[in-house]
């Protein structure tokens, strides 16, 4: 038995997305800009799953570039709106203090240019106000940049009222919809944004590619320069087969979405009460207002990585907060900025359920994380420093 | 029937690269920076490929980044030696005028930045010497940029003599490989390369997946930045498919290397033989230091967009030079550089084959152009003129 429980670092290909691929790696070959037939076979590939990721984005399909991935529209879109500021002298940007790090490292490197970055605190809850974003607004704002749901707790901010607030400060705003798209209704018209990123391994699409939306009127910077692909702003052979299969994920995950997300959040809600029952826990993330597949907790007492790795003995794949992050010692950015203090922040754990788990599945986790957390405490002498009363309790 | 001979500009995957790649878009899905199994399975992979790429390559595995491809290799190699030589006060970059855009694109944006760029003009013959080289690197060149083979015209230059200067001088060294890779024996050691890129749906591999070998010695700059991937200096979920589908490309393409091109060189000759035979035609590149499946030709009095189009309709696929240009009606910068006069530079035909293509194909595209450059020619007024002494012929 191996129960899966980690979508948000990566997903499984849906059977629709790899039949979807599948003929551009075998037969429909071509590079779509050659002039031939099997290039132009290609180049109507293209075309149609542009037309068909913008019908579904609410856009129009000049206004998405292909990317590699999240990351890179990441770059790409704050590095644009960067470059415009510039030419108007606004070097001034808005952002989270819990965003991913495509979007934090690339404002550090704009820091390092001269702009100005204002990263909004979080709420204990994982959310920022529209309020606050308006209030952060300056003359020389050049851009907002907020993501749509947080990649580790899930709390799923506010866009629409955000987007509503840029669009009548008359700022640019990008919001990193990685983990939302396919998962939640995205509108961007109805929402108001200006540049949006996303990435097809996170709805069960394939991995290396994702878009970014660029409304038509924002002129793009390039970040990969060479051929005259996607009207000239990310030079590189279009990466067909993944792009195919990206359409065809979007597509099914959009058609499925109130279904699936109506059975994964009864599996989360499952998971959330019955690890509500382990005392000293408690849950990251706004209760309500979350992705539908995302559970959080701290532990008081425990070290996150033995968590996972002994869950994972039990057969249960999970995560303490960002795949992108594993490996560092330092506890997760996002934690600290709900005010979560180190001690506990180092005790996360990040169940991400899809519409394949099931509920027996769910049992198993609770029973699994129960166990895994009393072995752990056990052995820790922190927990029992805390048992003892020589140490404070940080979760009641 | 139908003939592709455009090999350079994309290729069909082999059935071992498929075949490689195909477990991992459907059962081993795992982000590799995951703790857990399903993770620890996609590491394993990253890291047995990683282990091939260097060994076929004769570079240690920590001297190759994964990239989306050729172009984005070509960016950030060029741009980490740039920002080298920017921290030494060195702003002199040589490279030839014949390169690909992802290059020349590159070193007009470091223009912008304040960079010189000595372009070395290419022979007729479409080669470059390591004296010019030598001649051309002074005292602040940072980097030297030379192609192992040329896209369009397929020459393959003196990269082992260059860069033997180039170390000599104590000035890096990159080659965009991505035609030579898999075609010709490419030892980064032996050729003195610190700089390598790659792209491997031109050697019979998955689009969307390349690589940059950077000495180990060499401190990359990022051009995407977010998660800690590929040693912090390529940020994104690794496209583990694609890689696995690189890595058994490449094996198969250097464990065939000799009998492959042995083959393709038979083929090519050919063609080169066939075609000659058309007046006022005449072979571009080298004709011995070529790329073994490349045929490239300039005929005089006809249009090649045209010739492609009415050679589609015969069943063969070719180009009229780098698929990355296509739609522009300017001529190609290629034969520009080896001198080649606009009004015969717009009559260019690439053939580009490769192990798969037969003797046979090869008398049906030279019967096809023959027909169609003296169909073409026959309602042409250029050779109307030409042939009636009102012009002068350029190709005699």
């Amino acid at each position: 038995m191996r129960i899966y429980a980690d979508n948000a670092a990566t997903t499984k290909m849906s059977k629709t997305a790899i039949d979807a691929m599948t003929p551009y790696l075998n037969e429909i070959y071509g590079n779509p800009s050659s002039l031939h037939s099997v290039g132009q076979e290609a180049a109507e590939a293209l075309h149609s799953a542009r037309e068909r990721m913008a019908r579904l984005l609410n856009c129009e399909p000049k206004e998405i570039i292909f990317t590699s991935g999240g990351s890179e529209a990441d770059n790409q879109a704050i590095l644009s709106a960067a470059a415009i500021g510039e030419r108007k002298g606004k070097r001034h940007i808005v952002s989270t203090a819990f965003e991913h790090h495509a979007v934090l490292h690339t404002l550090e490197k704009l820091q390092k240019r001269g702009f100005e970055v204002t990263l909004l605190d979080v709420h204990e809850n994982g959310m920022v106000t529209p309020q606050e974003v308006a209030d952060a607004i300056r003359e020389d704002t050049c851009l907002v940049t907020v993501m749509y749901a947080n990649n580790e707790i899930g709390s799923v901010l506010p866009i629409p009222e955000i987007g509503a607030v840029c669009r009548e400060k008359g700022v640019y705003f990008h919001t990193d919809a990685v983990q939302a798209a396919g998962h939640l209704p995205i509108d961007v018209q109805k929402d108001q944004i200006d540049l949006l990123s996303l990435s097809a391994h996170k709805f069960h699409g394939p991995k290396g590619i994702g878009l970014l939306y660029a409304k038509k009127t924002i002129p793009l910077t390039s970040l990969i320069e060479g051929g005259a692909q996607e009207r000239r702003k990310r030079a590189g052979t279009e990466n067909i087969p993944a792009i195919m299969g990206m359409a065809a994920a979007f597509e099914e995950a959009c058609a499925q979405m109130e279904e699936n997300r109506e059975k994964v959040t009864k599996l989360r809600d499952r998971l959330i009460q019955g690890l509500s029952e382990i005392p000293h826990s408690i849950l990251n993330g706004d209760r309500e207002k979350r992705l539908p597949g995302n559970a959080h907790f701290c532990f008081e007492g425990i070290e996150g990585e033995s968590l996972l790795l002994l869950l994972d003995e039990k057969g249960v794949c999970a995560s303490s907060g960002s795949a992108c992050t594993s490996g560092d010692l330092d506890p997760s950015h996002v934690l600290l900025a709900i005010g979560r203090p180190h001690e506990i922040a180092h005790g996360s754990l990040r169940l991400t359920v899809c519409h394949w788990n099931t509920m027996e599945e769910m049992e198993q986790i609770i029973q699994a994380v129960k166990e895994v957390v009393a072995y752990l405490r056990s052995i820790s002498p922190v927990w029992r420093d805390l048992q003892e009363g020589r140490r404070t309790y940080v979760i009641q």
